[in-house]
């Protein structure tokens, strides 16, 4: 054995969350090496395991997309420029900081690689912010007739979008996403699927990332440019700040029109295809870092662990080294065999201490210890990355709860069960946090002292105002309107009709406000 | 029921392999629903179809990586050129023909959408013609201690090289891909990672894809820019063309020495770390299409078949219709239950014909028939999407083999071991085809004659000359030494001692050579 190195707590201390969120925010993805910058401006690195909780999420999804009838396909990186002036009404609206192509061949000169100034290209080519233009061009194509339709199609993908100020998974230049594209003969089909993929990703946040959102409607200035009604789902992060996790837009028969695509109906008749779009990102990976992490570091849900329990065996000496990583490796295999993800930490020469504080900053739900004492007693010390809070608990107290020792039998046969109510016990927790954070607000001062002196969180507002009205509260307390949401997403107590918050006109329901990213 | 439309075969039909072979695989590309060309030049689209063959090859490579140690990660897709500078030696090898990005705005004038000077980049940035650069800079952060060592990576990415000629699947200026860069603390362990990622790809060519490969070292003049070592695995095509299918890279210290990536040994001391790079891409498609198609269209693998099992109800009345639908839908679930992939065409108005003929294109492995006359005599029909040929059987007896008529139960249970037999079959005729088309030559007339009159293939030829020689080669026959083969890959009739085929000298082993995409 080698010996052993001290956990180097200092390179990876992760700053509370109560002294600076932001770089809080920042020491959980380090520790737990999920990402890191590039040489590249706005360019991140995903690092192997925050990219295998990104698996996990595609998998996810993937299936969920599969199961509602949909197909993947691949469609070109650059877009040619002339294809963003036929769309120019959707180009303004956001393509605008995009990467251009201009050139496609590199020379050596004086030891140096410069561009070639004689490879410039006939017509630059953009690095696709999204895709609606290029693949509505190929939909001409595919659909002659209504039983060409549906035609669903998904998109897995990297996407450009030049961002000068730049966070980790939040917001990059380069980030991965999924990016659904359907065509439909009815502009009912495409509102029903615009619902239910929203659907989907409300399921995806709440069932597997254990995020609580909001479903809702945007406003007419948040749309997505073309977009006859943009749908999106609203997280809660830990500052109180909202999270667009998730849009679902309905296009209604614009891309149709921009790319000529008719199709002949049952009655013979040519019309244009009623399209949607929708979309979640790699952003997905920083929401699920801001709901759940805590000051030790990141807390994974076990359905999006990629190791769900890691076992360390306990040694001093060859002997005791031996015996431990036989067992390790043994109850490794019983789990994996009950299709639990497990991974045995038998390194040599580095302390029990600094694996516990790696695999902690990993997020790992459950911690197997295998020490010589629990050989001797056939028992086994199960530790939980994280236990529900009870108020007023002694930290004595919490710490029994998060640490136990159960027969050996016993332990392995809980290791599921746990995992399945630690699933919930974060759903809960993220629940009862966003409760704790929410207001129901109707006057004026209370909203600015919730959001300038209590640290916000979500207010349920009455709004009848005009979008300059909108920009007038944004620029007074850098809140904006979340959504519009529907109406079994507002809670009893915020339910009902009611004057507008600034106007004082009349207003139908309460709409979502918060700050975000 | 709406009127059924007829098989449209005009617009599919398949041009035969024997009259034209770049059509045959244009044809059978598009009759399978495959890909097709995009409005970008040289990038292609990947249709559904097409690309739910890839992710079962990306499943199956990547069960394999992970199995072998590797974790998947995500680098940017932009290099900035200065990296091209400092690995120049690199660059000037492979990376002349890339995608420049030189601006980062559009903007609107006069109703057009023009890119914007004013957003001119300091440093031009390159999209990844393959990522060693940007991955070794990362690489530097990341290794500081043997214990960092081996690291095993693996990304699932684009790429983009600028081609002038390009070919479906085979050639395109993006295309999708796996590359692996590794790092280890010996040369004796980069090597054997080396061997072991040629050894996967070979495995996965021959026992998935059902492609027969050699493996071999590639010439000095054929090595990836900045390598030591260039090892791949070459399949032949129907046309007798030899097709590179992966390539392994020992890349020694260039690289850790180009990013200055040291490692602190187990003695104390500071080394360069070796390295090793490996790859395959949507090219596999190409060799899958090229290796076992035929004149009807797309021939798949079990193994590689998004759908190993259409079934199709056959009916004329709205009573036939309920019951074989139904008879259909229960079939599928008693095969789903089983394992096997299987899909149900139930679609009303298409003439049976037509969706034969449209599964056959898309190369399904086999069709379940399920009539009125069926269902009376509690039996199905399965029919095969090939059958091994067998020389002068009669094409009625052929036929007979290629449709079966079995009792319900014996059908359903025959599935499994017919897939299973078809996977064996299809490497079968494979290999038969590539001995068929296998020379082993001593005399350059001969030599001359297999290449120019009897359409060529690989020819197994002792070789000494040097590369002014080997290009001399090209020149006069189109043909390029394919690979030194390991001694293990060379047929009994080819082994031994000989002298060089152009210049007579001392030979310790054959080469292959052969015409090549």
């Amino acid at each position: 054995m080698n010996k052993p190195s001290e956990p180097q707590k200092t390179e990876t201390a992760v700053t509370p969350r109560a002294q600076d969120y932001a770089q809080w925010y920042l020491d959980v993805i380090k520790k737990g090496s999920m990402a890191e910058h590039s040489p590249v401006r706005g360019c991140m690195v995903i690092r192997p395991h925050g990219y295998a909780v990104w698996e996990k999420m595609q998998r996810e999804l993937d299936d969920r997309f599969k199961a509602t009838g949909h197909e993947n396909a691949y469609f070109p990186l650059f877009i040619p420029l002339s294809f963003f002036s036929k769309e120019e009404k959707h180009a303004s609206g956001f393509a605008k900081e995009c990467a251009v192509i201009t050139h496609h061949r590199l020379k050596s000169a004086n030891g140096e690689v410069v561009v070639d100034p004689e490879s410039k290209l006939e017509e630059p080519l953009v690095v696709r912010p999204t895709s609606e233009t290029i693949i509505w061009a190929q939909y001409k194509n595919w659909i002659q007739s209504y039983r060409d339709l549906p035609l669903l199609i998904n998109q897995w993908a990297n996407v450009v979008r030049w961002e000068m100020r730049t966070r980790l998974f939040l917001r990059t230049a380069e980030f991965l996403w999924q990016e659904g594209h359907t065509a439909h003969a009815t502009e009912k089909e495409a509102l029903e699927e615009t619902w239910r993929m929203l659907d989907v990703y409300a399921d995806f946040a709440e069932n597997v990332m254990a995020v609580p959102v909001v479903k809702g409607r945007k406003t007419e200035g948040e749309r997505f440019a073309g977009a006859l009604e943009t749908l999106s789902i609203e997280g809660m992060m830990q500052d109180g700040k909202a999270l667009q996790m998730g849009t679902s837009h309905y296009l209604g028969q614009n891309f149709s029109k921009g790319a000529d695509v008719k199709f002949q109906n049952k009655e013979g008749q040519l019309e244009y295809v009623y399209a949607t779009s929708w979309g979640v990102s790699t952003r997905l990976v920083g929401a699920l870092i801001m709901t759940h992490s805590d000051d030790n570091g990141l807390v994974l849900p076990p359905k999006l662990a990629p190791i769900q329990v890691i076992v360390i065996p306990i040694f001093k000496t060859p002997d005791e080294q031996a015996r431990t990583v036989a067992e390790a490796k043994k109850v490794a295999a019983e789990l994996k065999a009950l299709g639990v993800a497990v991974r045995v930490d038998d390194r040599d020469g580095i302390m029990p201490g600094a694996k516990y504080y790696e695999w902690e900053g990993k997020g790992v739900p459950l911690r197997i210890e295998v020490g010589p004492k629990d050989l001797e007693k056939g028992s086994l010390c199960i530790a939980r990355r994280f236990v529900a809070e009870i108020p007023g608990e002694a930290p004595a107290d919490q710490r029994r709860r998060r640490k136990v020792f159960l027969p050996r039998a016993e332990a392995i046969a809980s290791i599921a069960p746990t995992l399945a109510a630690m699933q919930k016990e974060l759903l809960e927790l993220a629940r009862t946090r966003r409760t704790a954070r929410t207001r129901v607000i109707d006057k004026l001062e209370d909203y600015e002292k919730f959001f300038k002196g209590e640290g916000g969180g979500f207010a349920w507002v009455h709004w009848a105002g005009t979008p300059a009205q909108e920009e007038e509260m944004t620029q007074r307390f850098e809140t904006s309107i979340r959504c519009l949401p529907f109406e079994d997403q507002i809670p009893a107590e915020a339910k009902g009709e009611g004057v507008c918050i600034l106007t004082g006109q009349p207003s139908k329901q309460r709409v979502l406000m918060s700050k975000s990213y």
